[in-house]
């Protein structure tokens, strides 16, 4: 009754919903990293300000993931249909985006404490295995054009390609420069999703 | 085999699903705020009753996300397609929505402490950087009929613009009053949402 | 080029998914009340033995809201479209459901505690305000076939409408025994959720 | 208006659709084992390294979680229609599921203890009666073809049904060498998870 086709279709469509939901779930357990500052012995509005590295760092967590996520929709919109391998890729590079809450409160803790450094390299260190998970999945679709849509031109695969790049080298950069400075290299994470929040735009 | 229109009703689809993932988790998220009250040294009734700012709090964010997804779900029934930038306005308007269960838990704390206002400045600030984002999305589509459906008239467009102007114009109202009572301001967020409630009804 | 039904089914379709949501989220996050009980000072093993409480209300609260899932979804195959008025019933019926987690904890924390009858009130009292609110949505619904779909009888329509009076009368059962015994009070929850697991099955 | 076919097809895609929530949800609760070490007295690196064995057991859960929601999304393919007892089925399967934070935080906490045994006892006993109620479920879908799809050959389904067999069998293991090594009883867990990775691969 059901066409192969329409197997297929359900297939990249459930992959994407299940995708979806991590970065959902993943981008709205962030805010368990922001705890109530009164504990602490100084006035409520003093807690929050001091307070500034974690909410520096939930942001830039929350518009990385959301960037990932605008990529991914994006990236599936090339595809003409998932295999088991793109779903065992798919789901190694969620691993380190579930990581994502943790890295987070990791930086946010320690971002004016002596240890910043260790901590931007958990944080960043994170992101590159991110990136480095992203341009595996998008090499195995685009190799010999496996996965991809009909649609899709060599240029346009290429150019995807090459943008993606981007992603890892920015990270090692973070990554080099997190003992000099936690904060400089949460900035260059934060300056990486918003090079892909512009350049994306390609598809629209 | 896909024509650009179904791609197109895939990516308002996708959009959709992912505000509402983030609207469904946070709304859920609030009831980590209620503790059990019986470390607190008085027996678990008193204790649950000492909480009542805990309940107010999380019932006024809880039926403010619930309005707010419901007219979310209104807005996209007004737009034809959706864009980056578009994609964009929107994971802003979520990441102050994701904020809500901890600025619920900094208002429930502090309720009836002496900070009470700083608390209630706190909460009634992220509604409006909300009803602010909300505007910004609402105009983006609206401006020019950029993104809207071709059954929408002008009428209509401009009626919604009006409606939407309540939420920021409340909201300051709520920030303003926090100094003088906390509990004044929050409930002044709970009439925005059930101005929105039963105005938003019009599609209906 | 939508039609007017296309948009009605669309809405029906996306209250479920949001309802789904909500009730897929509570449901996991009654795993956040179990804790590893090593910090207690007794085994590891007999700490779990000494958790028994929070295992059975971990299950009673899992069953009950699967099977409200369940009967949701039955629920929704009978309506014919969702208009605004449903989409707040349901929105307080989510209300409840996102309590559960807390309900749990607090019954689970009391059960073998003297205050256990109070945290049984707690408990019972919640899944009362549910069912309260199920059947208000049900007969939002039902009052002269307002949204039901043309194939429902009103005969089906009414035995319906008699099943969900069960909850209700069971809930307060359970309620007013919970001053008895808190564990009696859980096991009557755990049988309504039986019974309508049972009973729920006249669609199938 | 909507044919039975129709409500069939969206009974089986709203079943899959919250399995997909429980999944992705418990899968992404698993960070929040994750704790920052640095209160424990030691440098944020050691601390993390010390950690090691809760990113093992998160690891080790993420796969399996991921594993298992590719084969249920695969099984659900070879699935014509659901019916009530499956729903119930298919939910039983989800408690253990959702339980699998908790399990893990259990294992993760207690591998490097002298109750690493007790704690591997509850990891795998939990992966236990997951396999359980997986093949459970599978064989109420495959008995006497009950809801299996026409075209879904009896030898396919025949080898399914073996294949299944895998994971009762190695969880029973992986509980009898937990008292030897908790270290041993996880590798076993992750050992069973990667058979799945590999042969689940028939369908693509």
């Amino acid at each position: 009754m059901e066409t192969v086709g329409s197997r297929e279709a359900q297939d990249t469509a459930r992959t994407e919903a299940f995708s979806d939901g991590v970065f959902a779930f993943a981008i709205t357990l962030l805010v368990l990293n922001l705890r109530d500052p009164s504990t602490s012995g100084v006035s409520l509005s003093q807690g929050l300000i001091n307070e500034w590295q974690s909410f520096f760092a939930l942001v830039t967590s929350f518009i990385t993931i959301l960037v990932m996520w605008l990529n991914h929709h994006n990236m599936f919109s090339h595809i003409d249909r998932v295999d088991r391998r793109l779903m065992l890729r798919n789901g190694i590079l969620l691993l380190f985006v579930v990581l994502t809450p943790f890295t987070t409160s990791i930086v946010a803790g320690h971002m004016t404490l002596p240890d910043a450094g260790t901590a931007a390299v958990v944080y960043s260190g994170n992101f590159l295995f991110i990136a480095i998970a992203w341009n595996v999945l998008w090499r195995y679709c685009a190799k010999g054009r496996r996965l991809l849509r009909e649609d899709v031109t060599d240029a346009e695969a290429r150019t995807i390609t090459r943008q993606y790049l981007v992603a890892p080298l920015g990270s090692v950069v973070a990554l080099a420069i997190s003992s000099i400075s936690g904060l400089a290299s949460v900035t260059v994470v934060l300056a990486i999703a918003a090079f892909y929040a512009i350049t994306g735009s390609h598809g629209d």
